[in-house]
C-alpha cells in the first residue's frame, strides 16, 4: 500500500489568507513551509488511486505529486488517476475540491461517505444541494454512494476499505451531526492496515482499540468550528 | 481604479487535472503558462479591495499578487484586504473560494449577488444550502446580501457598482436560471468605467450599448456546462 500525503494543514492551510503571525509570515517567505489542506491518496501500484477528501487545493496537490494523466495511457488526452473518492465529513476544507472533477470528460468517479454527508453534498429527491445542483457534475462526473458504517468496499485490485464514525462535527439535539457525521477510514491491503482520521474530536477507547496493531495511523485534532 | 486580474482561466484552469493535451502538458513543464480561474480584485488605492468571484484558487491568487495582511495594520496578526465580495453566478469555479473566508477571525465580509444566487449559496428559511450550513461561515465570517439588478452599491471610498443580468447559466422552463442567474458588474470611480462579464453566453445589443464608452471591458465566452 502506497500512501501519499497530499496535504496536512487545517482548514486555512499555512499561510492563512488573513494571517501574518510568525508562522504564516515565514511560510510567505519560504514556500517549503507552506501547507495545503489534509488529504491522502492511496495506491497499490502507483497507477490508480483512492483519494480521501477533496480539498480546495486538490488541483495543486495532484500536480505537486505528479498524480496527473499519463500521455501513453490517456484516451483523447484525458485520464483520471483517481479511481474512487472517500469523503470524511462535510466541512469545506474536505469537500469543495469535488467541483474540480467537472472538467473535460465524465469519469463517473464513485464518491463514498456517510449517508447524511452524501445527502448534504449532493441532495436528495426532496432537498437540493450545492454539488448536486452544479449541472452535470453529480449526474456524470462523480457518482455519490452512501457508505454504511462498517460496510466493506473492495477497491483497486485488493484494497479493502471500511468507514467508521468518529467524533468531530457538531452534535445536534436530535442526535444528528451538523453539517454531517464524520467517518474515519480503515484501509487494508497485503496484510497492512492504515487508519485515517484527519479531523478528530476525541480519541476514544473504541478508536484506540481499532488503531492497535495497525501499521499506520494518521490523525489530526485541530478543531476550529 | 486599480484592476488586478487574479485569474483568467475557465472552469478547469490550465492545466486541467485530467488533461495532457499539448497546452496542459506545456503548462506542467512551464509554470508561467498555468492559469488560475477567473477573478479580479478592484481597489482605489491598493489598500482595500473589492473581489469579484471567489475561485477554488483564491488563496493562491491572493498570495500570488501580495494581497495579504500588512503586519503594520493587522490587529492581533489578522487583516482582511478584501472589503467586499461580488459573485457573478453559482458555478463552482466562481464560488467555492467563499469557504476560504472561514479562518481565524470573523470579518463579516459582505457578499453580494443576484437574489437567487444568494439563496442557492446560503439558503433561506425554508431551504438549507452548502455555504449557509458551514457552521459559522455565513453567520459571522461573510454576510450575504441580495443585490437587485441595477441597484447601486457605494464601496470603498468612491467606487460605484451595479450588477446587471447577462445570459450564461441554463434557462429553465419556469423562467429561472440554473443553478442561479448571472450578473455582469459595472464599476465606476474617478470618471472611469469598467465592465466585467467573466462568463458570457451572448453578446447582446443591450450589453454592447452598456460597454460603449467604457474604459475597460473584460469578457469570456468559454462555455462548458
Ligand atoms: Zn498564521
Ligand atoms: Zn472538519
Ligand atoms: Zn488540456
Ligand atoms: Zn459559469
Amino acid at each position: 500500500m502506497i500512501v501519499t500525503v497530499l496535504g496536512s494543514g487545517a482548514n486555512g492551510g499555512v499561510p492563512q489568507w488573513d494571517c501574518c503571525c510568525p508562522n504564516c509570515s515565514r511560510a510567505r517567505e519560504n514556500p517549503e513551509l507552506r501547507r495545503t489542506r489534509s488529504s491522502v491518496a492511496v495506491s497499490l501500484d502507483g497507477g490508480q488511486h483512492v483519494l480521501i477528501d477533496a480539498t480546495p487545493d486538490l488541483k495543486f496537490q495532484l500536480e505537486g505529486v505528479g498524480l496527473t494523466p499519463k500521455p501513453e495511457e490517456a484516451e483523447h488526452g484525458r485520464q483520471s488517476r483517481i479511481d474512487t473518492v472517500l469523503i470524511t465529513h462535510g466541512h469545506g476544507d474536505h469537500t469543495v475540491g469535488i467541483a474540480e472533477f467537472s472538467t473535460g470528460k465524465s469519469f463517473e468517479i464513485p464518491v463514498h461517505g456517510p449517508p447524511d454527508l452524501m445527502r448534504f453534498l449532493f441532495g436528495s429527491d426532496d432537498q437540493s444541494s450545492f454539488f448536486g445542483d452544479l449541472g452535470r457534475l453529480a449526474r456524470d462526473y462523480v457518482v455519490p454512494h452512501d457508505l454504511r458504517e462498517g460496510e466493506r468496499l473492495d477497491l483497486l485490485d485488493g484494497l479493502r476499505v471500511t468507514g467508521f464514525e468518529i467524533d468531530h462535527t457538531d452534535g445536534m439535539e436530535d442526535g444528528s451531526c451538523f453539517p454531517s457525521s464524520t467517518y474515519g477510514y480503515e484501509l487494508e491491503a497485503d496484510g497492512r492496515r492504515f487508519v485515517y482520521t484527519p479531523d478528530l474530536g476525541l480519541l476514544t477507547e473504541e478508536l484506540l482499540e481499532r488503531v492497535e496493531g495497525s501499521d499506520l495511523f494518521i490523525l489530526d485534532a485541530t478543531f476550529w468550528w
